[in-house]
Order: C-alpha cells, then structure tokens, then sequence
C-alpha cells in the first residue's frame, strides 16, 4: 500500500480567491516524486474550529498531512493554538527560534512585541523543523483524529513560499523518505522540452517506463514548455541513479533536439552556457516581442557577460535608423518578411559588435494581419545571423497576442541554440 | 447567516502537483463577490470512491457546492457517474449538447465516438447549464450527503478554464444570485494600485465601507501590484451603482496618485492611453530590466501607434554608441548612477526622436551590488526626459533578481505615467 498523504492550506486570503494556491501544487509534486499519493488537497479560513475539523478528517483518512499557513504573529495565526488544543497540551515557546528572532531584530533594531513571540511557539512536545529562511519554525506531531484510533504523521509550516520551500527540502522531505521506507535512495531527473507540444512529448516517450519497477514518468506545463520528470525509487542509491541515468538518455534520445536541457535549465541559461564556451557575445532586433527575447536572456544571472544588448524596432523608422534595415526593404516585402527579419539579425550583430545577431518581426495581434498577402495574424519571423552565415525560421502561431509574444521570443532562442550547438533547424511532429 | 460554500476541483494531475489550481482560485473570488462564505476548497483524484466521499463530505457542510472537472470523454472522468449514483439515477445523453456536439464534429470532418457521447451526459433529471465554450454541459442538482437530511445545491462544471467561466458567468451566478435573495443588483469595481504596499493600502482603506449595507472589499495581490475590489448589493440596480461610485470616489481618494487605474485597465494600457491623448510617442533605453519595461508597453494591442522602440543597453559600449551615453560619464558615476539614468532617456528620446524617453539602469543582482560606494544589489535608478524636463528617481528594492527586474520596469512606467498626468513624482507611505 502506498502512503497516502492530505494538503492542507489555510487562509482566508486562499478562500476568497484573493491568492492563488502555489504552495499545495509544490507540495503535491514533491510529496508525489517519493511515491505517496496525495489524494486530499484542502484548503479552509483562518477559523478555528474549520480548521479543527480539517484537522480531524485529515488524520482520520490519510498517513501524512503536510499543512502550511496560520504560523504567523496575528491574532488570525491559530493553528498551533488549534494544534495544540487537539493534541490536548499548551503552546510553548522554541527557545531556539526565539533566540534567532531576537538576534534577528536587534541586528534591525527592532524591539519583539508580545505578537512576535506568537511565531516561535510550537505545541509542547513537538519536533521543532528548523527555518532557516525565516521566523517560524515548522514542527510535527502525531495528530490523532476524532475517530477513534486514527492518527497521522502531521507536519506544518509556514504560508510564505520562501519560508515552506525551505523547511520541505530541510526537514519534510529527508523525514518522508525514512518514513516511506526510501532510506536508500530516490533519484530525480528533469528534462526540459520546447517546440513540441505535450501530446507528442507523451507519444514519444510511450513505454519509456514500462518493465522498470520503482519508476515513474511526471509531466509538467509551462507554456510554451513541457517539464518532464522521471523518479526512480531503488533501495540502492547507486542503483537508483543508473537506473535514472539510463532512463533520461533514452528519453532524450527519443526527444531529440527540442529537448533543450534538465534539471535548473533555462532556454536562456542554456544558450548563455553555449554562447559563454564559444566566448561568443549575441545581441538582438526585436519587433514584435517589443524586448521580450532580450529581456529573457537578461534573466540569467552573468549575462552581461554575452548578452551586449538588443534594440527594439516597433516603428520602422527605428529598424532603418538604429539597425539599418534599408528603407527599400521593408518597402518591398513589408516589415514583416524574411529578408526584414535577416536584416534585424544582421544589424543587431553590426551595431553591438556581436557575434550574432537575432531578429524577431511578426503580427503578434489581434488583428493587424491580412490572409490576402499571407500574413495573417500570428505569423512571424525570426532570423539569426552568426560568424557562419544566416538561419531564418517562420511560423504561424494561432494565439492570444500574449503568448505569440512568448513562443515567438523563445523560438528564436531556440533557432540560436542550435546555430550553436550544430542542430538540426526544426523539429519533426512539432505543432508549436 | 450568510450562504456557505464548498468549492471542488477533481483531478490526479492537481493532486500530482502538474498543473496549478486556478480554477478553484478564480471561483472562490466570484462566490465571495456574492456575499457567499466559501469555507472549504478541496481537491482530490480521479477516483470514484473517493470522489463520492468528497461529494458527502461537501453536502453535508456546505449550502453551495460548485465542482469542477471529471466531464471529459475519457474513461477517467467519472462525475456524472458518481454524482448518478449518489442520486439514484442513471445517466442520461442531453439531446441538445449531443445535437451541437454532432454539429461540431461534422463541420471539421470528425466522427462521433462511444467516448464523446460520455461527455453530453448528465445525470437524469439534473437541471442541464449550456456551455457555449465546449461541448460538455454543466448541470445542477440537489445532492444529497450520506448524513441524514443534509444535501447542498450542487454545480458541476468541466475543468477547461474557458468552458468553467463561461458556465460560471451564464448560468451559475445567475441562479446563485437568485438563490441568495440578490434578485436585484450586483455592482463591482476594480482599483489597481502601484507603489505602496498591500498593507498601506489596507490601511488607507480602512474603515472605507463601514457603515454601507450591503458592501464588501477585497483585495487580489498581483506582485507588484495590489487590486482593490468593491462589490455592492442592492434590490435596486440604479441605487447599486450609485452606491459603487460613491465608494470608488472616495477609494481613489484616499488612495491618492498610486491608483492608477480601474477595470480592465493596467499600467502599460493606462500609459498608453495617456501618450495616444497627448498624440505623444516614447522610447526607451533599458539595462538591467533587459527590455522587460519596453516589451511591457507592447504588451497593449495597438501600442505601435506610441512605441517607438527601446534599446537594451546592457554593455557599456552600447550605452554609448546607441544612446550617446557619454564614456566620461559613465566612468566619473558608474553605469549605475542618475546622471547615466537620466543620459540613457534623453539618448532614447533623441535617437528614435521621441516625445519621451524613459531611462533604466541598476543592480538587478543577485550579487553585483557594492556597499562601499552605496550601491547595493537591488539599486535602481530610473529616468523620463520629455518635452518639459526630465524626472529622475532611484530605489533599492531588496528582492530577487527577477522581482527586482519586474518592479522597476513597472516604476519606470509608473514614473511616466506621473509625468504625462501631472501627478507629484512619488507617494507617502509607501515601501514598494
């Protein structure tokens, strides 16, 4: 039997919808990647007895309960007093978190109030989980539930995202994989997939899994990407990442080149690393995307170390006179064309002093395109230029003007990364 | 005693952490406007059984229950199943979903499979809600939970965000308007706010609706943003508005010049219009937002009309060659100093001879940043030249390097915005 584990989430800002619940979503993929099956996510007020009730049912139907938020210094911050009055002791104070805190605010000169100290306390005979991002400890308990014999292995943190993140990697996670009987080992490997849409990611990977006992394939979405991991569950560490390491080949493999990268990668980060071997600098023309591309690169910490700069040509005066687009060009074949776009590329390249140039013109919408001409709404062209010459791309996205911004931005960072690293211009079975 | 609701949302790939749960978000925000206390928001897996406990559990503490996914064509989606059984009946095909699903199906060329048809079936003597986004209907019943006596009026929806809302806003918050005895009026207003904190906002609003029946406040936190919204019930439609814009006025009062707008408005939009009202044009000269700030404005339909373009003048060598940084200047200051803010907007205006030019240079970190010399990571000086001057800020905004990227290009239009409508250059009170 696997474990089965409840999330819970406490707020009112939660219920009227004010915030959105970023937190449960973490925790369900973390909880998900040792095995145990999340099948609850609650969320309830900052109401006492809510939250006792949530606490009852949590305990009486699942083996784990991981519950952030109420652990601050307002009146409203009830659930160790809750926690407490359930467990049937009192709330004491963690002389370690109160000795942090107070080291804390006197390095400020801040004076703790009586509602500051509320955040240090924990239920007595709790296991305090140390916060090094914060005020708050975390802490467990046994929590019993009203129905008689049921309890859970309970764990609570904080609402702050920074602060939940922390103690989850410190302190959940290394307790949940004991407790799971993982003391050996969990590996986990992530890759990272642009330009093919997640039904053909699914396709490709079909049966990856299948006959490997202790593996297990997740998938992720942010668009315009695909995030697909891959879990292996082994009592031998060493085993385990074999296994892994086997299994991320053969999906790359079976991926091809719109996998970009795994683990912390970024399309931008991953074009930095290959512009930063090559000792290569690029810079870019951007139209349509109105500096989003650049901006994207610019996320990378570094990357004034190669990104040297990009120029955003909205009006066509400015392609002509910032990055020398000829006027009779754009005349000709309109400011959204291909020889447009390698002349973006180019310029950017000549005017930075760059080793290459990217240029990005197209019809992000709505409106603005016209069928007659083929150039509807959503085309668009990209074009790098480099030391061995020029690639040109273009596309038709159907799209709000919001994400045609976005796809187009990252495809032409995909168009440089594999001008870079040797790869083939596009994608077979791709949609996006 | 005010209406309660419990909000569900079934799906493994929620509980597996895949997707982020906006749905129950956006649902708990339009219930609350109605006055109506959502208590719980649970989601679970795609399992029958624990579906029906779920469907129980809500119809026995909630009055409102409105459930989202398990609509779909797949063997998966099992709520009308399960809400079937729990009922007593069988599921029965809705002619008319069926009647528009085949319509659909043969104006693309596709044929009608054993699958599709689960999706136009709802349980039998279920009031059916017409989805005009999709092709599986909602519907409504009266559910009943395993307690005795207790049941809950009961909304199910598909999961597919556009289909949710568009069920949402035809037929579910009609009848639930009716269902809370607000058969007249529901007025709401929206103020968006930049610059000061949640809390400064809370504050300046405090008090604001005391004393108005009938009224509710709430607020959506957008980093680096804050939404005010106004909500107010009325019998009469007329005296709901009238009431709105009495509480509006005085919201934008108190608020002062951080309110930068209502609606559907945002600051790039609201800048935009301003320019488009002067007949006026901008450019802008970006470092350490990468282009971000530019590509902001462009995020407006139409904002080629006033965006001229933007350089992103991330190496030095750029800011002089582009925007006529002088070398002398940025040597004698640093890049990241007033005078070089203040060269890089005029150099922007110049160059792509716009109205306005906006300047943005600083330490968007992480690292980077030298205390000596007081210029910390997180230090930003930002700039507008324009055809009455030049308005020059600087901030240090303690944050990641992403927040920091996004905050100051939000500042700069914010300081734009101040010029172009005659407003004191910053705010009391405020930390952001």
């Amino acid at each position: 039997m696997p474990i089965t584990a409840e999330i819970l989430t406490v707020g009112d800002e939660l219920c009227r919808g004010e915030i959105t619940n970023t937190n449960s979503q973490h925790l369900a993929e973390r909880l998900t990647e040792l095995g145990i099956h999340v099948r609850w996510m609650t969320s309830t007020t900052d109401d006492a007895d809510l939250l006792d009730q949530a606490f009852s049912r949590a305990a009486g139907r699942a083996d784990v309960i991981v519950c952030s938020g109420g652990l601050g210094p307002t009146a409203d911050d009830r659930t160790v007093d809750v926690v407490s009055a359930r467990l049937g002791v009192e709330p004491v104070i963690d002389p370690d978190a109160k000795a942090k805190m107070e080291r804390r605010f006197a390095s400020v000169g801040f004076s703790v109030t009586p509602n500051n100290i509320r955040q240090v306390r924990v239920p007595a005979g709790a296991e305090v989980l140390a916060n090094r991002a914060g005020i708050a400890p975390g802490f467990r308990v046994r929590l019993p539930a009203d129905a008689p014999g049921r309890s859970a292995d309970a764990f609570f943190v904080p609402g702050v995202p920074r602060e939940l993140y922390a103690i989850l990697d410190d302190e959940i996670l290394p307790r949940l994989r004991a407790a799971a009987g993982l003391l050996g080992a969990t590996a986990t490997g992530v890759l990272r997939v642009f330009g093919i849409g997640e039904s053909h990611v699914d396709h490709r990977l079909s049966g990856l899994i299948d006959g490997t006992a202790g593996v297990s394939l997740h998938f992720r979405i942010f668009f315009p990407e695909t995030l697909v991991k891959l879990v292996v569950r082994d009592e031998n560490e060493a085993r385990a990442r074999a296994t892994l390491e086997r299994l991320l080949e053969e999906a790359r493999r079976r991926l091809g080149p719109a996998c970009y990268g795994g683990g912390d990668d970024s399309l931008p980060s991953v074009v930095g690393a290959a512009l930063r071997a090559e000792g290569a600098t690029v810079a870019l023309a951007e139209s349509c995307t109105g500096g989003l591309a650049t901006h994207l690169l610019t996320t990378v910490p570094g990357s004034s170390d190669y990104v040297l700069g990009g120029v955003v040509a909205y009006a066509n005066a400015a392609k002509t006179t910032l990055v020398d687009v000829p006027a009779a060009l754009i005349a000709e074949h309109g400011a959204v064309s291909e020889p447009v776009a390698r002349a973006l590329a180019r310029g950017a390249r000549v005017r930075f002093g760059a080793s290459y140039g990217i240029g990005i013109t197209g019809i992000a919408g709505p409106g603005g395109g016209t069928n007659h001409n083929n150039k509807p709404t959503g085309l668009v062209h990209l074009a790098v230029a480099g030391p061995n010459g020029e690639r040109h791309r273009s596309r038709v996205w159907a799209d709000t003007r919001d994400r045609v911004q976005r796809v187009s931005a990252m495809a032409a960072l995909e168009l440089l990364r594999r001008i870079l690293l040797g790869l083939a211009d596009d994608d077979q079975g791709g949609t996006r």
